[in-house]
């Protein structure tokens, strides 16, 4: 199969959507691609199986024992390692939340046709692998390489272009970054569906750059020009605009909604009286959370800081909140250290990307609530 | 909190849904429950975190270390037993393939306005525990019992009414089914979203019967008349029925799609030539599957059937063929040991409940379908 197969040329054109209405397509990435229980923010670590998923193909079934990563262009040589020998290697594990690039995309107006998160892809884990840039420099990289490619065993269409998902960083990039070749995931062998058995964990970035079912590694003297780096995964004013790439996550945060939930509406009830609301905050490429403010009742309130769970993961924040009888509308935002904050409505992109707009929890408190 | 509290009493209206067309309230309903992802039909046992998760209120967290279970009403005593206590009885480990009642609601029109699943609702894993029935004799069941009740921590609200997630058995469904009192899945401790650290585990039953999070197992000298037992999880032909309860899962079959996906559509691409096709198929309450038939170009087809992966999980199928250019309709059916077939419309239930239609998968076989 080559990228000129053109199967659903026909049947991707632009699909108009409707706030608050979801075709068949959405529903069935929906269905898919599944997020965090926000109820699990309170721990530090997401339980294996709430971490989100956003997997564009299917789930390649690779067979741990005969893997092979392959390093191919500008090396000295061209290589291969078994998972055995990747192993052996310096090992580091390091915990990391990761969201996807597209979470909040159902806030935005008018949205991309693509899976409709709301609030849900996020996760942190704890990942164990090698650092990639020694590894890098031990397969004896040339110094006419400008760019390194990633390359999944996964394989379908977008737009009608057939291609393996794969991703590029600039060989500044994985300097800064603490990029990992992963193959454990919360002290477990990775998951089929998390990228078994290797995996990139690209840290301070959304989730697109951490490439699973690694199969290759290029060094490339020229540019990149895969389809998940210039065709998707890029800020656009228009769906014509060219567009600056996604990379580092925005700074945001979340609220373990307060409460018990009406099982069709997942709205919030809760007795009146004293309660800790607590979530967490992020930000990108390791930028510390400086500040939590939670809206309560109309004011701002400061929340306070626990340490972050990591360097490249989430820090937890409490709040102290007097609930009293009727209808509510709790926020949450963060500052990070850059002096970023989170925006009350969603930052527009056309494709969705970076909503990193403050969280709203509508909350029904006491008696009084039954008149609703 | 008690049960008169009605805080989302005016929340709850019938809503009218439309084919095609799903809520904001659906889609937040299908970002929280997640399915199986269909290619990983291909394995005996489904992967921790695909298995399909469908979970009326909050995740609760509770504590192993602590945790008791306690056993009341029509008992000699009332008692407590740890989490240890519970380990240190027999151990079994079954394979069980658990189905969610709701599965193919999406598929019924009109729906009712609750998780929209398709296809994906259904899993299999090897639950480890202890078998309930000698456990509740042990208890010291008192003769004029005629129902057991099991309560789990989850607590919410649905239809203005607030209630812990509770379901019962009677003493002869119980001595019938092989259920357990589990406490590990696939080798493991249970993970939060799937009931630790105790669970029922209920085999052949429609997924609601294994309760989650149990903490309370009640004697009952009267028929029970929990939220969970009378109001929902009953076939009823309009929604003011009283209906029957949903008990044994439905004959049903599904397929791994072959090919790749279009990344939004979902539909398939497929290469002309001769593919082998693979599936599973089950039933409820232990009866085998006997035949898997599957529609290729018009004509239904024998399929091969595997050794079922057990007394009470999913048989394993395939079934060859030459995939010729163009746009193929494939279905597969199953019938099982007692006569029962899959229909190849869905059956209609005011609540979308047992929907066990025969699954359609859209495929474009070869270059010409690029003119699709």
């Amino acid at each position: 199969m080559t990228t000129n197969d053109n199967p659903f040329a026909g049947h991707n054109g632009p699909i108009d959507t409707q706030d608050g209405l979801y075709s068949e397509d959405e529903l069935r990435l929906s269905n898919r691609n599944s997020g965090i229980l926000l109820e699990t923010l309170a721990l530090d670590v997401t339980p294996t199986g709430l971490h989100y998923l956003l997997n564009h193909f299917d789930v390649p079934l690779l067979d741990a024992g005969n893997h092979k990563l392959s390093f191919s262009g500008a090396f000295d040589t061209a290589a291969e390692l078994s998972l055995d020998e990747i192993k052996a290697m310096p090992q580091v594990t390091l915990p990391v939340t990761l969201e996807c690039a597209g979470n909040g995309r159902a806030g935005v107006s008018p949205r991309l046709h693509a899976m409709p998160w709301i609030y849900e892809a996020v996760g942190t884990s704890e990942w164990t692998g090698t650092p990639l840039r020694p590894l890098i420099e031990q397969m004896g990289l040339r110094s006419d390489a400008v760019e390194i490619a990633f390359t999944g065993a996964d394989y379908g269409f977008d737009k009608g272009v057939g291609h393996s998902f794969g991703r590029s960083l600039t060989l500044a990039q994985i300097a800064e970054l603490d990029v990992m070749l992963v193959y454990a995931m919360n002290g477990q062998p990775l998951l089929p569906q998390h990228g078994a058995p290797l995996r990139l964990i690209v840290p301070g970035w959304y989730g697109m750059a951490s490439v699973k079912w690694l199969e290759r590694i290029e060094a490339l003297t020229q540019p990149y020009d895969g389809f998940q780096q210039l065709r998707t995964y890029r800020y656009r004013e228009t769906a014509e605009d060219p567009g600056r790439p996604v990379t580092a996550i925005r700074v945001k945060s979340l609220m373990v909604p307060p409460g018990v939930p009406d099982w069709g509406s997942r709205k919030r009830y809760l007795e009146p009286g004293p309660v800790t609301l607590t979530g967490r905050a992020w930000s990108g490429a390791g930028v510390p959370i400086s500040r939590v403010e939670v809206e309560l009742d109309g004011a701002w309130q400061e929340a306070r800081l626990e340490a972050a769970v990591g360097d490249y993961a989430w820090t937890k924040w409490t709040c102290d909140w007097t609930a009293s009888p009727g209808e509510h509308v709790l926020r949450c935002r963060a500052t990070d250290a850059d002096g970023q904050v989170q925006p009350l409505e969603a930052p527009w992109d056309a494709a969705g990307f970076g909503n990193n707009a403050a969280q709203k929890v509508v909350v029904f408190v006491g008696q009084s609530a039954a008149a609703l």
